[in-house]
């Protein structure tokens, strides 16, 4: 295995990525969104919480209902996309400790913690949102991440059955349209966020 | 630019990256602790926020004092590493949106809702941590991260000077010492957390 990886895989992932609203009319297929999986549950959650609960919208009519909860600046963004991936998490996600953590007895940690329980699986949630976008952008596909959503509403609709999981951002995936961004963010200089001790 | 990355940059960033508990003796630099943050930087946020706000432990006396506000078993994690960074946030961070995202009054958007400018620093705080750590291995180091610490202790041992400063989460940064780790715990099937609709 190569110690680091190339330039152009650092282009691919991080430095010439960006993030698209609008998408060429080309398919992401279900072995796709499967691939982007396996390698997003290889990213390091604590205690392998794997709290992340994902419904890909992939069917016309999932991503009209997604859209309708959607600010009207995203309603397009979602419905033109080939697939939007709703990232929820499951606020009872220590019950699957047993099999995902089997070193130790990690479930007592989190038990009757509730809000404890919210808070580490809203910040790993969003760590396996972030291995998502990096791994569609590694196998050839570009991102749109979007908070722009009713999250009361998507999780209304898409967790209806399931009580304890709870939606908390969305992005779409696809082979963006070079022509639906402007022009790049300015990014910091080290010293303005940073310091070292 | 390619259009995938191969295999096994995708071992060395998720398949076979591991999270590390020990460390070898072997320095990480400053100029390595930059080049990580300028690919980590270039990951996107919501409105380009970059929230994040990172210090770098880099000096035994600075990781001694962080380590003091670790569970007992995160110490020598911290002790050890060659660097151990908290990732902190700016409950402010709307103020420098006028320079972060120069295409609209994006701080308007989170003026007056703190809850809400909290909620969404850790989100995007998170993201870019996991940015931090796909860059970190990218770059041919490895990660240790720990949510077993006392933020609020953290938040006032190094953000007294910066009281809209939260410590999040920290993670150790350095070349992991193979015999540090257990077996990969169990990766989840696509079905058992994942829907296509």
């Amino acid at each position: 295995m190569a110690d680091t990886i190339s330039d152009d895989a650092l282009d691919l992932i991080f430095r010439e990525a960006r993030s698209y609203n609008g998408w060429l009319d080309k398919d992401v297929s279900e072995d796709q969104v499967r691939a982007i999986y396996d390698l997003l549950k290889m990213g390091p959650t604590s205690a392998n919480q794997q709290p992340s609960r994902l419904v890909w919208c992939k069917s016309q009519e999932a991503k009209d209902r997604l859209a309708e909860h959607a600010s009207d600046a995203n309603k397009e963004k979602i419905r033109t996309a080939p697939v939007c991936v709703i990232i929820g998490y499951d606020i009872d996600f220590h019950e699957e400790l047993p099999w995902l953590f089997p070193h130790t007895d990690a479930k007592s940690w989190f038990e009757g913690d509730e809000d404890g329980r919210i808070e580490g699986a809203k910040r790993n949630s969003a760590l396996q949102g972030a291995y998502l976008m990096i791994a569609a952008r590694a196998l050839g596909l570009d991102c749109g991440p979007m908070s722009g959503v009713d999250l009361d509403g998507v999780t209304k609709e898409f967790f209806a059955d399931q009580p304890r999981h709870r939606a908390d951002w969305i992005c779409s995936i696809g082979y963006g349209d070079k022509d639906s961004i402007f022009d790049r963010s300015p990014r910091p200089e080290f010293e303005k966020f940073n310091r070292i001790e």
